[in-house]
């Protein structure tokens, strides 16, 4: 059994479980902590001092447990609360914009990308400014989507109304000859298949996932946190609301559930995970 | 000018606001404030110990002004905080669960009636309680339809995705052969039209929110509150999220808008409403 703490990922609901099941795949050995605050999703449309306090309260939570660095599996808490976490926390915190970001730039040729996101996310500009700060001749489209998330957490990912809400938000980016469009927010892999048959071939959907548990594991083996365990991890979940949608979720991404429960922001559990 | 105070109403986000406008048509002499959590919306989702802490700091951030009365707008808060606001509150309080239910024992004839509502309201059972002591011998049908508060919150309220997302929920209960359909989140009177259309000619889509009107009026003149003044009163309005989209959706209601700000629940102004 592995002397190292786990992988703590959080976000404001469910989406972070995207992020999760690539850090599981690639990194099959290590123990994982998923915090999920469904008790106050969405955080995409809240002022940024109410989503930086629920961030700070959402990672203590999580590093009261033993944990060896953070993962912030939610756009809108990297665009609005990252400094904060950095400053309050001395573990190494992973977020989404800066893989995301180096992968779009990577990806694209014709220099048109389309970032689509909560209103949180898109209204900060963070992402703009990221891509810009790569290369600066990029053109960026960007595009809130505010019913993505309640249509993920209400199970609807394929049929008429997800078809629909995704035309109604995407129209005016088809316009725009994209090659790339990215998922700004870790619930929209979700809705992989209505947006990559709406945007059509030409448009490569860019989930940041991947590129996410890269940098984590790049990351682990600098500091040398890597497990040394040679047995697969475990994987508990906590959420603030009711976890049984976020259950199937999980089951649907054929994550492994170790333990599943509601969790108290203000008492977290004595560290279990050791 | 009226020495009496103002009418408070709060709601966790805009669906209050179809309560607010019954109550200024049918009391146009009265000032109003009214507070929409639309930071922390919906509520729906939350659990019971988040919803009276929130529901607590609403009241308490109109109370802190110059206010007669509270009307909770809000279903949800209804459901599961009204004792605690009775309890911490000495002025009169008037909820919707108890004019709603009233109106609907009245107005069936097959008895069989429907109630759709947030997933807060329908696991309560407290408005198939509220009916069946009215009446036990009435069948309810109760149905949560979690994506009716996003979309009005999107101003989705007509078109193919209102319409699908209608016909998503409500499929069950139209084979029930109601005669009458309760409104039970005061979101849902915006999306009437979809709605009705789709449950057709023989079922009465009731709104509570006139039910509500009449019954805070009756209050205010058993306890000699109503106000003495001949002129129309002033209607001031709070909002913790940005209050853009609330505001385009009070000038479609049609209600006249004397100020609208930001708020911050843990500073109040100092009343300003005298």
């Amino acid at each position: 059994m592995s002397s190292k703490g786990a992988i703590g990922v959080f976000d404001s609901g469910v989406g972070g479980l995207t992020v999760l099941k690539e850090i599981v795949s690639l990194l099959p050995n290590e123990k994982t902590l998923y915090l999920g605050d469904t008790a106050r999703v969405p955080y995409g449309s809240k002022p940024q001092k109410t989503i930086i306090e629920y961030s700070l309260e959402d990672a203590t939570y999580l590093t009261r447990q033993n944990v060896t660095a953070l993962v912030v599996a939610c756009n809108t808490i990297c665009c609005l609360a990252m400094t904060d976490l950095e400053k309050a926390f001395e573990l190494p915190i992973i977020g989404v914009i800066g893989p995301a970001s180096r992968a779009a730039v990577n990806l694209t040729k014709n220099r048109r990308v389309g970032i689509i996101a909560t209103e949180g996310t898109i209204n900060s500009g963070v992402y703009q400014q990221a891509i810009k700060q790569l290369d600066s001749k990029i053109e960026i489209f960007p595009k809130a989507c505010p019913l993505f998330v309640p249509i993920v957490e209400e199970n609807v990912l394929e049929g008429v109304i997800a078809e629909k809400i995704v035309a109604m938000y995407l129209t005016e980016l088809k316009e725009k000859q994209l090659d790339i469009l990215v998922l700004g927010c870790t619930h929209y892999p979700l809705l992989m298949g209505p947006i990559t048959r709406f945007m059509g071939s030409k448009v490569t959907v860019l989930d940041p996932a991947t590129a996410v548990a890269q940098e984590l594991k790049q990351k682990l083996t600098e500091y040398k946190l890597r497990s040394d365990s040679k047995t697969e991890g475990s994987h508990k979940f906590f959420f603030t609301g009711q976890p049984q949608k976020a259950e199937k979720l999980i089951r649907r991404l054929n994550i492994r559930i170790d333990s599943i429960e509601q969790a108290n922001l203000a008492a977290p559990p004595v560290c279990g995970c050791s």
